[in-house]
């Protein structure tokens, strides 16, 4: 029988070739603290990191790599920001589609440092109305966080628009975007599209392993770092360096990690992000019309013909989506994801709350062969009853 | 001409087999999201992560598992724990072999919080005396900090005296143990040496890669978590879980490296912590025994014969210590490390603040020859001037 990931959403597999092979070299050959020894396998790391950099900086159009900081994953980058840049008082602007690494940090602020939060509704497919965004944002809304792509419903929602709108209601506010789903699945620039602070997953769509991802900071942004220790520069100073990208990068950082998801960033350039959305949005498309097909299914999400990344998220009637993904698991060796998705926000808009859905998360490697496989297991679960 | 790897303080190397392997098996085979699917693949990374904690549970000998959550790094543990224990205006004791991780943190707290922070001196060798802490512990004391071991003097602090000395003094403090240089390669039982907090590195004694660490918390202590976030459990909730270890763990881990650290640990337990330390001790009695036979070295940290750690931290009379650093990896290809390691106040301490100090950390993989060869390379050093 065989073996279908469709948990691309959640960590993405396999990865590319190389990406392993990174890891390995580093480990086995120069797994040394970088910036912390002036010794050949010290500044190997180093060079490792500033590579890695300039890879990502060149993917999401960042001027300078510095501006980019390496993170355990998308939560601490999002915590990093949110809590670095928001203070007692202060109104800040999300979506409802928005992960618990958002809503979480924001519901904590609010609980303790009396935080105002604003959460936009969006319709059931997950689109954001702009007048809403229009209408919720204030002179002294300080900051404003939206994902890119949701993670239940696949939707894109449209950076430059929603920058522009908070360059004109809303001066002092910064845009950050949660880009979980849509780096190296969208194109991002973020000079274009105006984004101030980008958080980044290492180990979905850029290809690389778990245990990486990363924050841009436009250069004016200075704030407190979420972890204070040693940088391997000014030693002697009480305070943080202020010099990127050690400022938010106290500790020794997942050297091979890193290597690998340089194997990974330079896979999504060289194959191009173009051309990896056009396969997924190939598969989205094939999947929900089989799926369209079926009896009853519930789609959520934009309909078919619309934009969107690789997910699609849907529900059999009368079965629980945890009993759907474990018989697709167990019977037919299909790999999805059951549940909320931290997203309950998100789950409220698409009307499945009680439920939950099943997600499937298409990647670069999966094939239309694959998703007819898919459709078959579920036709065959919707016959059994 | 022979490499050899001095620097096992900041990174340990090489890695026993089976480490690279399993990180490599790890991204090959079930790189998926542990706790957040049911599919067999998430299933088995769960499975990793517990193995894990259970390795860790053992050699610190602590009971429930879940006790230990994973971190980025040390600085991340200490973090979490420094920043989640620690209220405005509480009084903080910690030593003044403290690294940056611990300094800066606490710096931080008493620039904005109020946090009232004593360090206290220790001697030359890095000892610390009782008296002074026991003058320095308060009634409402509320967290002492203490390094096992001092990264820079290779010094060993008594962690049972301490601890029994802060229950005395201090009722309502926590002991807090940087465990950065100490954990596999001195024993360390948490029960027994009172410690309510551990943090550990993986990448050093635990011989695992590159981002990897963890926190012991003692399972009466409750604290804020360092990142909110998604945890795969209680989807719904608005509040970070209660329930341990998630509620420390938001966002994906670093399964690949936990994956690896986990060998790393059962070499460790293998080989038995003993048996590590007792070859390391022999290797800097012989080293010291060298050094201390060449012209005028200056040696740090304890004395010929007492108990250390793989450290020893030297100066060559007029010579600065990141020349000796550079002349050593580029002549003689031997990696060290000078300047500061992130202890200014260490190097108050040892006298040493202007100069900094060529660092070598020695490890379970080096031998008696490569200490040789690394003493008669500092004998040519001293012999051209």
């Amino acid at each position: 029988m065989q073996h279908v990931y469709f948990d691309n959403a959640a960590t993405s597999w396999p990865k590319p070739p190389g990406v392993a092979e990174a890891m390995l070299e580093c480990v086995k050959d120069y797994s040394a603290n970088p910036g912390r020894g002036s010794h050949t396998m010290a500044v190997r790391a180093s060079r490792v990191l500033f590579e890695t950099r300039k890879s990502l900086a060149k993917l999401f159009h960042v001027r300078n790599p510095v501006d980019i900081s390496f993170a355990l994953n998308t939560t601490m980058a999002l915590n990093q920001a949110i809590k670095g840049w928001v203070r007692p008082g202060d109104h800040v602007v999300c979506t409802a589609l928005e992960h618990n690494s958002v809503r979480r940090p924001l519901e904590f602020l609010k609980a303790t440092q009396g935080v105002k939060v604003s959460y936009i509704e969006t319709d059931l497919a997950g689109r954001l109305m702009l007048s809403t965004l229009e209408d919720t944002l204030q002179p002294e809304t300080r900051l404003v966080v939206c994902n890119h792509s949701s993670n239940l419903l696949g939707s894109i929602l449209p950076m430059e628009e929603i920058s522009e709108l908070i360059k004109r209601k809303s001066p002092h506010a910064k845009l950050l975007v949660d880009a979980a789903q849509s780096a190296g699945v969208i194109p991002i620039d973020v000079e274009a599209m105006g984004i101030d602070m980008l958080a980044f997953p290492g180990h979905k769509g850029l290809l690389g392993p778990q245990g990486t991802g990363g924050l841009y900071l436009h250069p004016e942004i200075i704030m407190e770092p979420l972890m204070h220790g040693g940088t391997g520069s000014q030693s002697e100073a009480i305070e943080q360096p202020t010099v990127r990208p050690d400022r938010y990068e106290a500790g020794t950082l997942n050297t091979p990690g890193i290597a690998g998801l340089n194997a990974g960033v330079k896979f999504v350039l060289e194959q191009s992000v173009e051309q990896i959305h056009t396969h997924e949005w190939g598969l989205t498309q094939r999947f929900m019309e089989g799926l369209s097909r079926l009896d009853k299914v519930q789609l959520l999400g934009p309909e078919l013909g619309q934009v969107r990344t690789g997910i699609v998220a849907f529900n059999l009637p009368g079965k629980d989506s945890s009993e759907v993904a474990f018989m697709l698991d167990r019977q037919y060796n299909i790999a999805v994801r059951a549940g909320y998705h931290c997203t309950p926000l998100a789950h409220q808009s698409a009307g499945t709350l009680g439920a939950g859905a099943v997600r499937a998360g298409m990647g670069y490697f999966n094939t239309a062969e694959e998703v007819d496989y898919v459709l078959e297991s579920i036709r065959d679960i919707q016959q059994k009853g």
